[in-house]
Parts: structure tokens; C-alpha cells; sequence
């Protein structure tokens, strides 16, 4: 079972200007891979915050995945980061400067500003990047993307065959028009019985009702159908009928 | 100058059930009322990853705001993770009890697991819920807040009048139909001369050209008009004109 957890960089976050969306994409795709998400973090361009964080959480997860911050403008500093919490050089790489050669039809475009993108850390290997070649690279346990959401999501596609999961982590929803506080006791009853399935209650209010989306997540299957089959009972005992997936939020 | 954090607390944002947008709508008043947003966590329904960041967090930035966790059900452990971080215990809140008796017409609905949103940490004070009623409070440097963003924004909007800012971070956007690496240097020059004003640049790609935004931020209003002014020349010299504000992304 591996650990994994999201390091995002740019001011664009933090001052609200942008609203991050590359977490919940690495979210789903871990899940699918099987690989436990811990920690997310947003860090502002700051070298001190962005040393300080590669090294936390590369020695406490098995994979860091760090967006933003590697682009041509002065205020993309990963690179260098990167280098610094690895104690290594940031380089020009051969590799890069190739294929950024490649995506200018102009040799003279490629300059100084255009090479830092040909930078990574000392023993890094490239990750593609189909969309704008500007690429990306593993070091150590580090996966470091851009920050645009479709590079970044082509990036990662290119890894995950790569990483090492373990069973996926199936989940099922059950929704009911039950006030949380009413289903509370049954759920904690039913999350006892069945430690190895996480149980999480989300409430909802649709056309003027409120009700409750109950996950429940297990990489177990037959106990997580077992549990769904238990906790369906437990509404059904409230004379409300639960709905297997959820209705959407106001 | 205040600095603050937010930290978000659940499984759903780790998993991707949830698209957090709770992270965008605080650090867009922050800026309004000038208080620095530096990081942003997220962690599971976990009592140690929670206790250890409210702990570090608290110690290092003036105000931190938690989201999620402070609902009815056994993985609402926001309260007890946040007593602990404290070292008081969490309490039933008297103040916290009428609220919530006034919210339900039928007394014996007042159940325990009801009851639970209804205990605060020892010497916390409480931030009134005008959506739903079961409060959120302060302790210390710390606003603890709903998850669900209707509540959560009604909680902020209560608690931001008692919040010591400074000067609002002002920001102007220019953009361009360049490329940044093309932006890059003139861009790093400007930098260099007006340390006070940050410089963020964010490719964008409309009508099948590309271009960037170069978004500028300060607190002095004269500083950042003067920025603003030299980057326009510095765009033009490119034969482009800048366009303040900027294009959606496609």
C-alpha cells in the first residue's frame, strides 16, 4: 500500500485568482491506482516554503506530485526548489533542450527565459509533456508537472502506469432524504462492525429536502457490498427508501 | 501585516468525491482585507494529522481557518482533534445548546449525535450560523468552519469584521498575445525594479493563440499604476497591445 500526497505551487492559488482543479483530478486517478492520498498542500512561490515542503513530505509519503511553477517566467522558481531540498545542482538537461529545439520552428527563440524550462535537478528523468513539450521529471520519489490543468493531467497519465499501487479503492454512495443527525447513530454503529470500510456522511438539500450521501470506501469488495446491503437496512428501518449513488447539491 | 492558513479537513476532498472551492473563496477575502494567505492544507478524518497540523499551523501563522469535520456524524472529529491540539477538553457549550434547540421544533430531535456539534474546546467562542444554526467558534488564532461552503461563507462573513488586516492587496491584470517566454525577460527586469509589486505570469490559450497574463499585486496603489504603466510599454515594444484585465482560458 503506498502514500501519497500534493504539493501546490503559485501565488495564483493563494491570492484566489485561480481556483485549483489539479487535485481532485490526482485525487480520482489515485484512487483508481489504488494509492492512498494523505496530504495536499499549497504553497505560495516562496523558495523557503517550497524547501521546506519537497523535503517534509518526500521523507513522510512514498510519492509527492507537485504542479505549478515550472514554466519561463522569472516567478517560476520549482526547479530550483526542487534542486536545493535534493542538495543537487539545477542543470541544463540535454534531453529538454531537445525537445524544446523540437516544439520552435525559430532557433533563436529558444532563449535564456525559454531554457529554464530545459533546467531539472541533478539526476532527474523527463516526464512528457505531449501538450506544449516543456517537460516535466521524476526525482527520487518527487513527480514535478506543470501547472496548466491539461499538461498537468497529460503528465500524469504518463507516470501512473509507473507508480505502485495496491487494490483499488472501491466505493459506493447510498443517498437518503434522512436529516444527518437522525442517521448518525446507525452509521457509527455500522462503522464499527466494519472498520476496514471508511464511512463518510455528506449532506445535501434538493428540492427543499435535506438528506445525506453516504460513502462508503473499502478495497475490499465483498465487505463493502456487505456493509452498503447493512446500511441500506438502517434507512429502510426509517421508512425512507436510499438511493444508490447521490442526488446532485443545490 | 497579518499572515494566515486555511486548512481543510476531510476524506471527500482527498478522494475526489469533493471539488473543494472553500480554499478559493477565503483567499479571495483575504486580499479585501489585507491579511497575507500563505498556505493551505488539506488532511484526512484522522485525529493525528489533524492535531499535528492545527498545532503547527497556529504556532506559525496569525489566523488559521478549518473547514469541515464539525457535523453530527462519528468522521465529524474536527472538535475533539482541535480540544486536543489545545490540551482542554471539548465541552458541551451551553450557548451552543440553545442554538441548536432553537433550530428543532421537536425537543426529543436534539439527540447525542446532534449534541456533538454542540461541544467546542474548552474556551472557544462561538461564530453564529445564520444557514443551519449548529455553530462554529474561535480558539485561540483559530476559526474553526463548515464544510459545506453556503455555511462556511456565512461563517467567514461573520468572523471578518474582527479581523486585523492591513492595506487591501490591490492587483491589476495585463494581458497580452505573446508568449511568455517571450514576456519572460522584460517581465524579470520589471521585477527587479519594483520588488514591492509581485509579478505572476499565466499562459493562456484563446482563439488559437497564445498569450499570457501578467498579473501585478501590491498594496501601494501608486506603485503598482506606475508597474502597470512600464509593462504596457514594455508589451508594446512587442508590436502587441496589452489588454487590461484578462481573456478566459479555453
Amino acid at each position: 500500500m503506498s502514500s501519497a500526497c500534493v504539493l501546490i505551487i503559485g501565488n495564483e492559488i493563494l491570492s484566489g485568482r485561480t481556483q485549483d482543479t489539479n487535485l481532485n483530478y490526482i485525487a480520482k486517478r489515485l484512487v483508481d491506482l489504488g494509492i492512498d492520498l494523505l496530504e495536499a498542500r499549497v504553497v505560495a512561490d516562496d523558495e523557503a516554503a517550497i524547501v521546506q515542503a519537497v523535503n517534509e513530505m518526500r521523507s513522510k509519503y512514498d510519492y509527492v506530485f507537485t504542479t505549478g511553477g515550472i514554466g519561463p517566467t522569472h516567478d517560476d522558481i520549482t526547479s530550483d526548489c526542487v534542486a536545493k531540498a535534493f542538495g543537487v545542482k539545477n542543470v541544463l538537461n540535454p534531453k529538454a533542450v531537445a525537445l524544446l529545439q523540437s516544439a520552435y520552428k525559430d532557433p533563436s527563440a529558444l532563449n535564456e527565459a525559454r531554457l529554464r524550462m530545459a533546467h531539472t535537478p541533478e539526476g532527474a528523468t523527463l516526464i512528457d509533456n505531449p501538450v506544449s513539450r516543456a517537460p516535466g521529471y521524476q526525482i527520487g520519489n518527487v513527480f514535478v508537472m506543470a501547472g496548466v490543468p491539461k499538461i498537468m493531467q497529460a503528465m500524469f497519465d504518463g507516470v501512473a502506469s509507473q507508480l505502485s499501487g495496491g487494490a483499488p479503492i472501491l466505493s459506493r454512495t447510498l443517498s437518503a432524504y434522512l436529516a444527518e443527525g437522525d442517521l448518525a447513530k446507525p452509521l457509527a454503529d455500522l462503522q464499527e462492525l466494519y472498520p476496514d470500510v471508511a464511512m463518510g456522511s455528506y449532506p445535501f438539500y434538493r428540492a427543499r429536502k435535506f438528506g445525506a450521501s453516504l460513502v462508503l470506501r473499502s478495497r475490499d469488495r465483498n465487505r463493502l457490498d456487505a456493509a452498503v446491503a447493512e446500511l441500506a437496512v438502517a434507512i429502510r428501518a426509517f421508512g425512507v427508501t436510499p438511493i444508490e449513488d447521490e442526488p446532485v447539491d443545490d
